[in-house]
């Protein structure tokens, strides 16, 4: 940057503070852009931003093989448990619970998904999963994860139907998509049995295990996502910044997609670096794909 | 509609001649799209479409799975090859080509995939595939298919290295995907071996199968998509077309998209005819997803 | 053979009638090869029999590959069902049951797996199937495969619970794996809809697609095994048949396995027909394996 | 035991030094199986075994679900990479090594095989696999595991073609799979990179990482099989010492099978254990298999 005064943010969804001498922001969550548009719409953006998180080498890979991979590592870090056989529920079937469905279901786990959105419910379904409401999986699962973004996901009509020995544990946002303190409102008390295991005893004797606090568990219990997923989305922020930056002054106070080129010369880039070739489009077929004249 | 001059269209990519009269017209394809959308931007379109293709109750359902379960099919009926091992190359990771590799594979073949685009190239790459470049997949596959909606995917250049018994067949978008003037070329005859199957027979001995003429092969030889798939793709013909004529006059000679609120009105009511329940949004957690001042 | 009075038989299960100047038989199925054996508990074995299903060229890849695609393709050719979120249920977690499990969940599909082994069930439970009674499965499946080598697997009890339009079909023994005269003693009357779909119409409204009139679909409705599978089983048919000619008078009227060299050479034969090479043990590592002294 | 001169034992492969006063031994692993069978055919074993291992019960489970989960979390806890993507090649596929081929394809690799039967590696080609003679598979993997109970499967040659960066390491038998003295002499030097992983720069710049010394990277890095299939493995041993006194002075000093009564009471003891329910067979079905008079 060209002067101390000016700022070009790589600023996560909680720092939303400081203002003044930013040329641009960049967001790296879903709930984050989420939050930015709200503002957006109300009129309270105070600087431009960019939506890393929208970009396509960032969400489809950070949210999807990351999230997916690093938070069943979560889970058997904290636990240890075989997940062949287990009915694992996941709470969200975005890319992040797309990510970690397809994953348990890779370790052997018979996955349900719970979803409000009926598009993602039906895709679900049509992936070969069990698709229910949330008090029927709380019935069901022997180990639940949310990655939705929203709150009170897991609550207390839930806890009170769950099987002794359920495991809960959150990927999604932060730590308000289980209800913690309805947990505890159901529980004599709790200790732990494991790191990041904590075992609350409900009231009728049944034992509900709470992972890493109801942080993060990938984060928590296991080391976050794989280098090799991270520098797509450290990519998309560098060079969204330097794109901020050369169009300075031109932004308005908006939420901005990562410009396509940037994207696609980041999945090139990475590519090449696992030594991966692909064919480029012949001079004929960019033709034909443009034109509307020839063919049918 | 209300008089005979009026005309809303249900119309394949390939019935672009008349236009008089139109109050819009809906498009079913992924190519058509694509072909219309050069139209609006070279000004000849001649009045508005509805781009039902790209609604998700259409292309992420009918493209995946319809598509991808109906041209393994095809493939079957036409051979009854046994899929297990074999070395499958699929040309394409659109939604189509995604479709049908995961069907192949979901058969027990080894997938191998080809594709133009750096982003759906990293995408194959982390689903687990084998992705090459086409000259290198013509020397390894077993069984091709091309599902790009461009042409010349397989040409001499690939038939010149194929191994003899290789089976090539088309999904894509019609019969210019495969390169069969070059095979015949190459060929000192050819003659069927069962219905669908033509065998070409080169010149230094090999024999190359060519499935249903290089015709659509899930139309060819088997019956297209499930009614099942199907019954969501015309739910968007009928209510685009009665959205069209609601807004007769306000449209503009344009490539529209599928209002979302029709989408998901499909998505819900094709869960409730499969007996499949969801939650909604809890009043708390709808506000908590639109404020940016709660949480985080 | 060197003269008209001896007989090597390839004979089928539902051949057992002659006998005379029979050096040896040799048999094809699992059904078949209980029954050899208990004919010769009972001593009633007229002559040796060589169980070929038993050869693990045989039965790992004819029951497990061949009948798991053969059958998925015979209920697509007479149903043309979309099979993705369907609730598949395949009655049988033997060789051939999971054979036909791993390609409908490969199709998409919800499978759920009705055993009565609990052995089996506790594989299918670690597989990431849902294991349930035969009665609560018929409440929840769309689609039903009986595969056992058993009889009255469908019976009755569970026609009565069954979801209007389930469909039924047998790929297991024969056609008493699903009790048809019950089926029929429940409806008011049946009538085709399609090519080896058969409705039953129940006294309730319900509805019941029979296929295949409950025989073999995967012979019924498709073409049975793909020749890449055959030829396996064709193998072992042939060398079992040669090895009794070598062996005859040496052999007693009991049911013999396929020699394990037999076996080896035909996958090692069957891989070289596919062009894959493997390795062999080194010196030192065939030491090893048949050593006790050497390591730990 | 009903005295202190006799033992049972639970001896584990490498303890095969006291025998007298032994009643019997228990063997828990495959290799240890293989090498007490080569005792018995010498004359050399001291006591009768029972060869805990070979219980269905045990291998099926333990050695596929058990080693195949904690082989990857082993390798995930001691890399933190993305597994998605990359290359990675088993070696051996015995009843371990299809765990860990089915677990990390389940994490998105693309597994490549190394078999040297040929008829397990036909298995792995109908599984879906790449199949490959291991000096090809070294050039082209990104990571490593033996599962062979073999030794130098990983050796000179291989590390001299090996990528940059490759991780090898081993699940299998102890540290002799890879041979790591050879490693030793390609190298300059070797140093920790992480826990668990010691980096060896080879003399042309190359680096290899190796993990857990090579030593069972599930006992290395991670927390071995989770609870719930040693079990399994578990109740074998105490049934089979249990059956041991129980015949005492009956046994030959050679190797036994576990009693089928006592693995299937087990599989029936763990599927009651999840509450997972199963049908028996009716009397009409017990008949039904048993007869050689009724049906076909």
């Amino acid at each position: 940057m060209d002067d101390g005064a000016d700022t070009i943010g790589i600023i996560h969804s909680d720092r939303k503070d400081l203002a003044a001498n930013v040329i641009a922001g960049t967001e790296e969550t879903t709930t984050g852009v989420v939050r930015l548009k709200s503002m957006e719409r109300d009129g309270v953006l105070l600087y431009p931003v960019i939506a890393v998180n929208d970009a396509d080498t960032k969400h489809l890979f950070d949210n999807r093989y990351g999230t997916g991979q690093s938070t069943v590592d979560g889970i058997l870090r904290a636990t240890n448990l075989l997940l062949a056989g287990k009915r694992f529920v996941v709470c969200g079937y975005g890319w992040c619970g797309r990510g970690v469905a397809t994953r348990a279901r890779g370790a052997g786990a018979n996955v349900i998904v719970v979803e409000t959105d009926p598009l993602k419910a039906l895709e679900a379904v049509m992936d070969g999963y069990s698709v229910l409401p949330m008090l029927e999986a709380a019935k069901q699962g022997e180990i639940f994860v949310t990655v939705t973004g929203n709150l009170h996901i897991i609550r207390k009509e839930h806890f009170e139907v769950m099987r002794d020995g359920a495991v809960v544990c959150n990927a999604g946002h932060f730590n308000v998509e289980i209800d913690i303190p309805a947990l505890e409102a159901l529980s004599t008390g709790h200790s732990p049995t494991r790191d990041f295991v904590e075992e609350y005893r409900l009231t009728d004797g049944r034992r509900i295990r709470l992972l890493g606090e109801g942080r993060l568990i990938n984060l928590a219990a296991a080391e976050g996502h794989p280098a090799s997923v991270m520098d797509m989305s450290f990519a998309n922020q560098a060079l969204a910044s330097e794109f901020a930056v050369k169009h300075r002054g031109t932004l308005e106070k908006k939420v901005y997609g990562v410009p396509h080129a940037i994207d696609a010369e980041i999945a090139r880039l990475k590519l090449e670096s696992m030594g991966i070739r692909i064919d480029a489009l012949t001079e004929e077929q960019r033709k034909y794909l443009e034109s509307w004249e020839m063919g049918t």
